[in-house]
């Protein structure tokens, strides 16, 4: 236990009292109603360092669902399915600047892939290339994968959310018609099975804990040091980084990039897996968001630690 | 007989003969089969006069799919169950310079309607809110509608077209989804019903002849001549000819109201149903499409005309 | 003088009583001191028909700067001054649905040429086609083309008002070097000329009676009926209406013509120039702006009397 | 002299070697006379070490504009004058995926201020701030600057390729009035100052070796190994690094991300700064451009050095 990790657990009692407040300026996303249901001062946090240490801050047990979180798994099992030509023939490598269920660019730029695979729409392209003879299937290898990740067998998704969310995601639909029409979706794939794998996906359950192991896996390279095994080629993470820190805030990427600097995902339920690469792997939750979707407590405490600890990568 | 209408029937060989050639510069509709298979080269025509004076030149017997002319009278048909406020607090009044397919005015766009009744977004609207039980009456009474005007029971609508189209038609699928997640498409809508009796009326059959009676009762506010008695409300049409001169030739309206000056609704199908106020009914068919999806030799023949005759309503 | 003259001139006090209150909803453009000081509530109307007779209603003799109604007479000035190839070679035919001085299209889509010559970009474009050695001579020949226009020889600009938008109009000049940048103003066009005399006509001072008259000349297809000669080409006269009818409103145009259904131009100052084919010109000023930036009660009024009087040219 | 740069230096001819051919398929920038004159097949680098060892390879004697490159240096030179909140209150911090000379963002997004400060508006935003009684002052402000990083005093501007640019930027002076009227410049900013200290620095005038100097600076935290002496502070590094990885390389950033993970800027002169973080600073030239305005040659160069010396900061 270094001088830093000492910092942080003593420190980080006041960060959240500090932070929490930043909750009453954002609410829960609305559009489901399980997840307008969280409790909007909910803050919490994990760290988890290679050797085991673990620092856990307010509500890190809660269990909430990963939502676009799940975007960076699904797109390292599709690259270990297809390999990176085969993925990124269906997706691009650009941040876009826009929200993430725009289709603008869709429609304006050629040839019509969605710019990166962290926007619903590059998600939604990427889910329909994980192997899965049906969506049960795809689903459970999904689940295994995350499984795997966080070390804890008993994850599973939230049906009620997933449900939820097939019955009223017509965005999504709209997106996913729309990579149809643009061949990015293939002949032979259906639309709805897609996008039942995504609503699944998206419904996984974690809580901080499961979030800062997978980020551990992240932040060495795809090594599992609690396991002492690798579980991931380390190209494969390292192409999942960086799109975490090109694209992984939504389009408030390039200020968290500025002012915290370290790759990061967040998800609509208030999750957040960031990695400060080499050391840990961190989970944060906190409901209430900001106007572009991310956990306005959650980000306001990481880029107090990062700035604290000196974590940026830049 | 007057003056004008000798000259037209003896000059109509040689505008066929001199529009014809154009259509070597267009093709049909490539993404239904059936439409592909039109014959390139067709060309017909036919006007209808009030007193039941009637010109037919080259294909006029040719059947074809209404397409986009439907729009006009589903339009039509909206109205009569609806009225002017219910119909256009779903659907705006301005043309959008963009693609007939185009999603972009309902991202950028406050509040998200579509901008007129003849773009696609547009006419999915305006179906949902014809009234009918189930699709099957809701297409009957579309059916019923265009029977009336054509005044010919016979007219059906082509199953193969239109199941090919429910089958491909993913851009539409999306446009649809997007409507419904802008809540332009009401929450007790179902979205595949609304496409089908879109698809549906879209494989609505005519040939040019009726077409041309269909123009002409438009031609006349409504009132039909032939049968002597008032079909629809005058306003009604005033609003579908204003529509037709200010949208109905797709993202070439404008340029279509300087050089012919009438109201003229086409479809990708090669058909274009056109009116000239106070005096004829025009049906034309040239499936050979321009870049804009207009029939490349029909445009001509109506810009030849409307330029020889003086028709332009300016 | 027939029963819908008898008609209209006893209805206009009121018309004008029913219409004036709708200012209350907007406000005289502010980006300008000149404009932002004129009257909110003023509303004036004059028609004019061929014989001379003339109904003026409330503030009439208010004078104004023609602001966007003078592209109607560039247009007609530049096909004369160029003829209809030159012209179109550099603008476009088509409404766009976008603000009036949007750059969007001018970016997107291909060729890069102004949508249409109504909106600021195309009338940019359109001022740089007319004759002239100087920026002081293309503005007196235009000044010289209004006074004939509107039988008046006192017509002039205000110096005010044109070097008050010269030195603060960044966004014209935006479009403008944009215009540049895609060869729609050619290598030997200095963009601050072309401004310069865009700002002059912009200033030209008008009231209702002087747009009536050239009103009446544009419902005649270019012959004046007071001082019996044909004025301009009646093919370029048709042009300028159809253009009015299509995009003269900005974008609320499709609104006006489904709801007034006349050919019409407003500008910013608050004036509109509206035509009854055939039968009279009309000149309307009312200060106030909706937020599409036409006179919010002078569009009532036109809507009201178009309605009452079945005006419509569908 | 560890293993790495013994590899570096013995690889780098077949390296060179292998890139080059890429120059074929792209072409120097042609809108400048003077840069299209550029040897088309020319491709150079340097690497420069904190110790002062330096690998030069090809034409890294070639002298150069910066174009683009000094957008990260004016950046710097801004935050010294201004601090990061005067800064980031005229320019934002997300990528945009846009062309760099795009203006839809502009108009598109609330509140109108360019997206980045590596975008040709942000830049030409970022120049507005900095410190000068007159362009000549501000442009010898920004010159001492390039001569402290480069540590050289002879560096200069081609005052051919400004007043080249100057005469013809068309597009650079329509965003900037498009920034002016959006307050982005204020009201005493006269715009053709600010775009003629904008075409100035873009002229400077270096070598690879000039590059790989200042590159070294920006690899150690603003830290002149060289001269022994902190010359900016660190935040300002960071944040400068940072926007080189999320958007220096044009709307091929998010590619050069995931290829060769390091911070980089390039220009349409052909040249490139690299920085491997803690090591080395870098700098490339290749005139041969890419469709994204990036060094064809140059690019591929950078990733191959990257993925053999696994230079990825992820």
């Amino acid at each position: 236990m270094n001088d830093q990790w000492r910092f942080i657990a003593s420190s980080m009692p006041q960060w959240l009292e500090d932070c929490r407040p930043y909750a009453h300026n954002g609410s829960p996303a609305a559009y489901i109603p399980e997840l307008a249901k969280a409790p909007k001062e909910a803050l919490g946090i994990t760290l988890l360092a290679a050797d085991g240490s673990m620092i856990n801050g307010g509500d890190s047990s809660f269990m909430f669902t990963m939502q676009s979180i799940s975007k960076v798994f699904t797109l390292l099992l599709a690259l270990i399915d297809n390999g990176e030509e085969a993925v990124f023939a269906k997706v691009g490598m650009e941040p876009t600047g826009d929200d993430f269920n725009s289709m603008l660019k869709l429609e304006l730029v050629e040839p019509g892939i969605p710019f990166n695979p962290l926007i619903n729409a590059g998600a939604i392209a990427v889910t329909s290339l994980i192997r899965g003879s049906s969506p049960a299937e795809t689903t459970e290898r999904i689940l295994a994968f995350m499984r795997l990740m966080a070390g804890d067998d008993s994850i599973g998704y939230n049906e009620t959310v997933s449900s939820s969310e097939a019955a009223t995601a017509y965005r999504n639909r709209s997106l996913a018609y729309f990579l149809k029409d643009n061949n990015v979706l293939e002949a032979h794939t259906d639309v709805e099975q897609v996008l039942s794998v995504y609503f699944n996906h998206c419904a996984i359950e974690v809580n901080c804990r499961h979030l800062a192991r997978m980020g551990l896996i992240l932040a060495n390279g795809g090594f599992d040091p609690l396991a002492n095994r690798q579980l991931l080629p380390r190209r494969y993470v390292q192409i999942a980084k960086t799109f975490m820190l090109t694209c992984g805030m939504y389009n408030a990427s390039g200020e968290f990039a500025i002012k915290a600097g370290i790759p990061a995902k967040s998800g609509v339920a208030g999750g957040i897996l960031a990695v400060v690469p080499g050391q840990y792997g961190i989970g944060v939750v906190g409901p209430a968001l900001d106007q572009r979707g991310n956990s306005i407590a959650g980000v306001r405490l990481l880029e107090t630690m990062s700035v604290e600890c000196d974590w940026s990568i830049f």
